[in-house]
């Protein structure tokens, strides 16, 4: 796929924009995405969803693996959750560990505002000519 | 805390409202949700997107870890995506693996209307007093 | 691969000889295998090594997964260490929970001679025609 | 602990010992470890055996959670085979994702004496007063 038409797809996914879920930039095996927390992001104890923010993080990486010029299917994606927080805007970035033909890796983490490490997830995709 | 106000809680978790999960049975240890599959929760693809399930498995770990009689807080999420679906409604069931002092595992399997299985989740919580 | 010869391959690992590990069994998609603990397999906490029950459990998910008649390679492995253990004999037993044409995954769980957990183990391979 | 009795202790590994394994240095939050590629760490295909790479790994990551003044449990470790290697020298870098109260997790990268990455490791650990 060419990187427009990824980015086409991305931008399609209903479940991110249902979320409030945002792509920031898309380059090389690496992506930036974002989330202003909402009441809808909200438990029941008043801090961010840990689905939301996997959301978040699963989404940043689909957009760094499908960089890469095949169709990425994501395989799995191992969460850590670190600190809660509340409010403010919470940011990914995406990096890739391994790029091999039909599996690559990424790590990707979320912070806060204030630069804080709120979570880190890393998953792995297989790759498929598209 | 009662069962009582652990249902409470867990119901007013409002990403989980806004996302049409509902938490049908909480026993000690093991819990069930589901997710009637709408156009919100789909990918550019069509199909659910990982976070959605991701969110449905996670939300019925904290159901079975919290029927434990103290707070659970979710320290990480092992996510494996096995099939993709794009209709129905999907089940998650939550089963314990081991409770100690203060660290707790949990499984979860998600299926769909066929009982296929979709996806696997294990997760550990950290428990405190209340 | 015919099974006799997985079974002369995973006799012929030197790592799993050197540390004491035995196959017991065999089946499809399923495999036990058992350490003896002695005190080559002990930290310097006179418990058993983290390292040492990773490779009870990967090796049997190995045999498992290779009982399938394609060349499994493990491309990951998730432990989790539940009870300490400093003595007595450990089996693993490994499950299949998926079985697609090119991605399997694993489930083993390490028990002791009381049959309490001593760890769980998740694990997905990639399979190549051979 | 004082940081000799981490270091005594650490050393006193047997099955470390017994497989080979070598502490280079530990610092705050960080440890680097060594592990020359023997007969003994092969599989039946004439690799390293993927439990080799996880005991050097989580060795690496135990002795930098250690650094950090309480005794640390391992928890868990999610371990991600990158490329099969078969001889010379594997050098493991433990880094600290995060330091809590009670929890701490560290990222372990495993390469191989061209630098190539082998495989990557996370674990979360449990902290104990001593």
């Amino acid at each position: 796929m060419e990187k427009e038409e990824i980015i086409e797809l991305l931008k399609k996914d209903k479940f991110i924009l249902y979320n409030g879920i945002e792509l920031l930039e898309i380059g090389e095996g690496e992506a930036t995405s974002r989330m202003k927390i909402t009441e809808n992001h909200l438990n029941g104890l008043g801090t961010v969803q840990g689905g939301a923010i996997f959301t978040l993080a699963d989404y940043t990486c689909a957009a760094a693996a499908n960089s890469r010029g095949k169709a990425a299917v994501t395989l799995d994606g191992q969460m850590d959750f670190i600190k809660a927080v509340s409010k403010g805007t919470l940011t990914a970035h995406a990096t890739e560990i391994s790029l091999r033909r039909t599996i690559a890796s990424y790590r990707v983490e979320v912070r806060n505002e204030e630069d804080m490490l709120i979570a880190t997830f890393q998953s792995k995709v297989f790759r498929k000519d598209v």
